[in-house]
Formats: structure tokens, sequence, C-alpha cells
């Protein structure tokens, strides 16, 4: 059964300043290039704080009214028609108040709900999964669905890190910062896409995190405990078998055959391991649409800068599939989309 | 017009340890018992870190697990049947993974979509709303509606307050730990109460934040700055104003009377703070159902609080209506409930 439909009308981007390549990162981190060229197979990312001094650019308000501002833009999208915003991100400015309402102020919405998901890689996928919803309710018509992350708050670097471990220090080449939007409608409009399904499902019981994010409040005593931590053997491991799995329920639950895809947006986790997943997905019939690459993981914005990409290429009757594992809790998430 | 609604079925709550009341706070904090009372109004709350030393004794997973067991073990629920599970909270115990998945594995459910709402006073609120919203769109029957808050994160009893300002001790005055859950169904079951309507609308165009809350990250240079910061004459001019804009506005949507209503909930921001706005709402005939006095300001738990002490006094038809302002960005909420 695939669940009622709303539509992609528009999308917007946005990626903080100029892309920094591995030979800048290599020489800030006193790492070698080439280490992070195997390792993590990832050219270039942004980050929203300047990379010598650690200041502050851009916020993920930022960015994310940015990307707003970019799918509302759109000829074919009135921004006074939004009646509600989502918002996915691991890494919201402040807990409170939340950032999709920093963000609402800035593209001068009001008056209207907003929503602001706390996920790491699936988070985009909920918040399109909670656009549906309110549009499948048929209390709501037009919504703005938007997700970013500014992992950069996390990455000091101002610290020393000669004796950084390569466990710390894969977060400082693994992660970017971004954001995406897209505007969700009941009827086709614009790019005329349609949302046929979308899968989000937490599968991590009796699991131990593959992925866990700290935040510090000042009752924490400051240890300079790492922040980031990643459970890479897990994920290795598990990621590719589970991407395979939903690739297939995904097709099952459309009635769509593997062979009938015209896109695929494979799990977005650093080039290497996303080059990796793609082969064991194993339907090279369809032409894969990836970005991390060049924009580094920057969490929830993926998938938006998946489907820019996507949109460009889509013709009449074209069928892509995305797929996403949060390996934070092992959730299984992806979505479907055909152009009308 | 009101929503379709869903419905209440059964209800769990959980606070951490034994209440701690003003004298034993007062003590800790070498601040003046009497000070505590007329300011804040605010007799008792519970803490989940131990007072003396800091410890986590419970985590907020830990505490909404509690609650949501006590929910799915009411004779009219079956646990099976969950089929999503929401959480909203302002304080997450990691930002990643979203605490709504180590609930679910406490829980032992699996294979559920969750989605954990980054909120404040309005979370629990915005959980009601998602949750409603699934039902109403006819692809979910079943859910769990959870909320739940762990500010002692940020309160730091090792540190010396003998200089804080008051603006500073008063977080440590006014806050609580603590959480609740729901289950929301189609149809009518166990307590058989309607959620008649559920209102979520950000209305912060233009207006500094009333409340932040910040987390720290490791790239963020730790001084000693405040993590919980309050406009507190923004939030004693505008809340009352907001609350009573709230009532009648709810009130219109759902074509009721103010003296049809059998209760009122109103916000939970302190005893004293409750009991003027209490007073300004002016619905004498109205009996007030209020937590905060005994219980603190837990955020995201004072719902679930409140609508169990109700749900203990509801009979047949009865009607009553809630009424919360997020006053980080000013975001009005409020839900009605029926009786059936």
């Amino acid at each position: 059964m695939t669940t009622p439909t709303a539509h992609i009308a528009s999308i917007g981007t946005a990626l903080p300043g100029d892309p920094v390549d591995n030979a800048a990162l290599a020489k800030v981190l006193g790492v070698n290039e080439e280490w992070i060229e195997v390792f993590i197979g990832t050219k270039t990312r942004h980050f929203a704080r300047d990379l010598g001094t650690g200041t502050v650019r851009w916020s993920l308000a930022d960015l994310c009214a940015q990307a707003a501002q970019k799918a509302l833009a759109a000829p074919a999208v009135d921004p006074a028609a939004i009646e509600f915003i989502v918002l996915g991100t691991a890494t919201p400015d402040t807990l409170m108040p939340a950032t999709v309402n920093q963000v609402a102020d800035q593209l001068g919405l009001d008056q209207v709900p907003t929503f602001q998901l706390q996920s790491g890689c699936a988070g985009a996928i909920q918040a399109l999964s909670v656009g549906q919803t309110m549009i499948a309710s048929g209390q709501y018509r037009t919504g703005l669905v938007i997700g970013g992350d500014v992992c950069s708050k996390h990455l000091d670097v101002q610290r020393d890190l000669s004796d950084a471990a390569p466990s710390d220090l894969v977060n400082f080449v693994l992660f970017g910062d971004g954001a995406g939007a897209a505007v969700l409608t009941a009827e086709p409009a614009g790019e005329r896409v349609a949302l046929r399904h979308v899968l989000n499902r937490f599968t991590g019981l009796g699991s131990k995190p593959g992925q866990v994010i700290e935040w510090f409040g000042l009752a924490d005593r400051y240890d300079d405990r790492q922040a980031l931590t990643e459970d890479y053997k897990a994920i290795e491991e598990r990621v590719p078998v589970m991407a395979v799995e939903i690739l297939w329920e995904l097709l099952g639950e459309l009635d769509w055959e593997a062979d009938e895809l015209d896109y695929l947006l494979p799990p977005q986790l650093s080039g290497r391991m996303t080059r990796r997943i793609t082969e064991e997905l194993g339907v090279p019939t369809a032409e894969e649409i990836s970005c991390v690459a060049d924009t580094g993981n920057n969490g929830n914005a993926l998938p938006f800068l998946q489907i820019e990409k996507l949109l460009g290429r889509m013709g009449d009757g074209h069928k892509a599939l995305a797929v996403a594992v949060e390996s934070s809790k092992w959730i299984k998430a992806g979505f479907a989309l055909e152009k009308i």
C-alpha cells in the first residue's frame, strides 16, 4: 500500500561559504591529505564556522532560511500560502527557542504551526513524513519542509589536534554544514514531483547506538570528552545490509520493480561508504544521485541536496527512490518520488 | 471548525525521586526560603540529579519510559497496538540518538516510526498535534505521545552560587524534572476522552525570545555563561495577554461558551504566575487544574501531569480546555478535551 501523496513544488539549498578541500583541511588538522582521500573519500565540505578562527559565520537558522527563501522564490510558489513549517535537524542553534521559529522569523512567516524534529540522517525524511501526514490529514494544503545541520559546533579548531585519536579526527573530515528546503503541496505544482511514499522506522531495539552526539549542560563536568562518537565497525557492517533491506521494502510497498527506477539516491555517509553501499544496492539501471563527496556529511541537508540534483534531471514519468539509514539508533528511512 | 478527533485512552506520569521543598533548596542555594515562596510561589519540585552530588539518577529516557509504561499498562490498552511514538522535549539526553529511540528501546517497542519534537512549553502539545494529525490522516490508529524534560542538566549544584545573580538563581527554583505519556487512539477507548482540538502556532515574528536554553558544543569557548536566560519582564507582560487570547480563540474554534467549561488547565510557569494568569483568564465556573506549585516547571511533562489530574475528576460530557504559552519565541498552544 502506498500512502496518499503530497507533492514537491520547489526546492532550495544553502551551503556556507567556499568549499574546503582536503589539502586545506589536512593543513589545519595536521594530518595527511591522502589519509582523508582514502579513508573518507570526500573531496570538499562547507563549514559555517571560520576554519581558522572558529568564528560563527552562519547559524543553522541562517542556512535554513537561505535554503527556504530559494524554495519560496520559485514561480509556482506563493509564500503567503505556507500553512506550516517542519524542520529536521540534529544540531539546533539553541535548545530553546527551537531553530524552526528563528527560521520563521527570518522568513517573515507568522501565525503558522512550527515543528522541529530532532534526528540525525533520518531527520529530513521525518520532516517530509510529518509534512506528508499533515497534508494527508486534509487539514493543510501547503507547507515548508526543511532539513539542515551545523556539525561544526563540535569542531573546535583552536584545539591542539596533534595528539587527537583517529576516531576523533574523523569527525573533522567526515562532516560538513548545510541546509535544504522544499515546498510541499497537496496538488501537483511547480516541479510536479509526487511524494509516493515515506519510510521512517525505528529498528534499533536492543542495539547499541552506532553514533552519538552529546550536548553539554552547565551541570556536566567539562572534561574535553569526545562529543561525537561513532561505532564504525557496526556502521560498516550494518548500514549496507539495512540499505538493501530498505530498497526492497520500498519497492514492495510501491509495487515497483527495481529496473523501473530511473534514479537512486543512496545513503550519504561519506564518499567512500556511499560508493560501497551503491554497489551493494545493485540497481545498475538507475542513475546514482549523490552529493556527499562534494558537500561532506551535512546530515539533514543531504536529502534536499540530492533532490535538488535530481530535479534537474527528472523527466515526466521518471521514478526515483531514496534510501537513508540513521545509525545513531538504527532508523530505516527512505522515500519515493515520481515526476507527473 | 474543529479538527477531526483522536482520543486519549490512558495516561501515565513519572516524577524523579522525592519532592524537594523550599527549605531544602534554600539551604543548597544559600538563599532565603521566603524569597522562593514569594517570588516563585512553587512549594516543591523533583530533580533527576542528586541535589547534593550532581549525580545523574534518571535520564530523560528513563523518566519517559516510566511514564509510558504506566500509560501502556492501562487495561484498555494493548502495547502491541502502538503504531508510532512522538516525544516532545526541550532537553534531550543527547542530540543523537534522539531520546525517543532510547525510550522505544526501554519499552521493547520496535519497527515503529519515532518522532522527537524540540520545543519548550509547547512541545507536549506539538506532540499531541502530530499524534492527532497522524491518526486524522487515516494511516495510523494507535500511538504513544510523550512529553518530558530534565532541566537539571543545566543546574550545576557543585558551583559556588553565593555570588550568582537572581536571574541565574531563579532557574534553580523555577524548574523541575519529569515526564508524562498518553496513548492516543482513533476510536474512544479506556478513558474515552476526545481530543477535540489542538492549537500550535508560532506568533513571534519580530519578537525577541522570552526564554533561551543554550547547549554547549566543543567549539563553544566554555565561559560559564548562563545557559538558561529569561526575559521576565516580557514574560510577565505578554504571557497573561496571550493566554486570554488563546482561551477565546479556542472557544471560538470549538463553538463552546466559556461557561460550558468544566475544567481549565492554565499555563504552568510557576505557582505565582499560574495564579495570576488563572485570575486573568476569568472563567470562575471552570475548576482550575494545575500542578506546577507541587512539581515545579518541568516543561513538557506539565500538560500530562495536568491531564492525569483532570482524568480523575472528569465525568461524562465534561469539557476541559488547556492553555499554554511558550515564551521562547512566543508560541500559542492549547487543546480541548471532552469525556464521551
